[in-house]
């Protein structure tokens, strides 16, 4: 028995779609949302490196101030949650040791042990070949779509948000200070009755113009 | 009463890692992998563009072909199903154009009446700014997000896989000549009962160091 049936999960990834009009008093519960944001914590990433920052505002006097840099889009005042997905700037060594470190102390071993596995990612990640924020920003990408999956199994609606300024979100939130740079946004709450967008049905390419099947 | 419990979606993302040995005999059935399928065809993509083509793989030969080209990784070969995501290369105005043509179609309007909607398409897009390669592996990437969890809340094991050559994934399955290149893999099946990496605790920074709370 699989633990959510594959007709549940096709109906709510039908359901979803990208809210324009949210209903502005009503919040996700803190209990819905903690499930949320530990969607975002245990998301994939390359290696595991977590090259992430998640910034959460339901604070509406900063909700407020995201609209004109969100080229006027009212889903970041009226939805329940604000999501920037900030990647961590031009991961460095620093960075992987931090996240040695960290898998030693969960993993009960020594970093001494992990020497391989550092060695690894040094190298593939230092080694010349790879834009590092372009790389980082792809396993932001990885969370985003993970979040907005997760929100549709629960009945929660989003809005993915690329039309944003990611350098004024940066300033206001302060995020290049701390080495994080804004890569995208993500709202969260419940969708207004009357978003007209709500009833249009779902533009998708044909499954066989999409998909290819080599049996 | 939401559709899938908050518990249900954290239990099973917390049950999803990157399985490193699938069992070689366990297949996905074809009514799951249909709604697998679908979670790509219903991923969200920036305007809805979908510059996108997954290319499914099951044959043994071709999944044998598939390994020297992953650095030896056995999962392209014991895994039920390979998924390669492969992004449309440097997107043109006419593929643009095949969208619009395609909304027109679902929502039973004439191409004229969403000039606008083209106009700002084509125009982000191209006004020059834009790396388009990037920003369609970026599109990619969500879908690969939405696929790995989607598949979590089914039961179903996955491995993305970033480990591979893309350049020798597009030879072989010749998807340059029809204008797409290759950006991620991802194998998708059941573990097998002795895959060491199932014990292992999940690595994640806490919570509060990735993610900021703006109240």
């Amino acid at each position: 028995m699989s633990p959510v049936s594959s007709q549940t999960v096709l109906e709510q990834l039908k359901w979803r779609y990208a809210v324009k009009k949210f209903d502005p008093v009503r919040p996700i519960s803190p209990e819905d949302w903690t499930v949320l944001e530990q969607s975002l914590v245990l998301s994939p990433s390359s290696f595991g490196l977590q090259p992430w920052r998640f910034v959460v505002i339901t604070n509406p006097d900063t909700k407020s101030q995201l609209k004109p840099i969100s080229y006027g889009q009212q889903q970041v005042v009226d939805a329940s949650h604000v999501v920037v997905f900030a990647i961590r700037q031009n991961l460095s060594t620093d960075d992987i040791d931090k996240f040695v470190a960290r898998t030693a102390e969960v993993h009960g071993k020594t970093v001494e042990t992990l020497a391989g596995f550092r060695k690894v990612m040094v190298g593939t990640l230092h080694g010349g070949s790879i834009n590092l924020n372009h790389w980082a920003t792809l396993q932001v990408y990885i969370a985003l779509g993970q979040f907005m999956a997760a929100a549709a199994m629960m009945g929660i609606d989003t809005c993915p948000m690329e039309g944003i300024v990611p350098a004024k979100y940066d300033a206001l939130l302060g995020l290049n200070e701390q080495g994080y740079a804004t890569a995208v946004a993500c709202v969260a709450g419940y969708r207004a009755t009357d978003d007209k967008y709500a009833q249009l049905p779902k533009v998708r390419f044909k499954t066989e113009d999409v998909v290819v099947r080599i049996d």
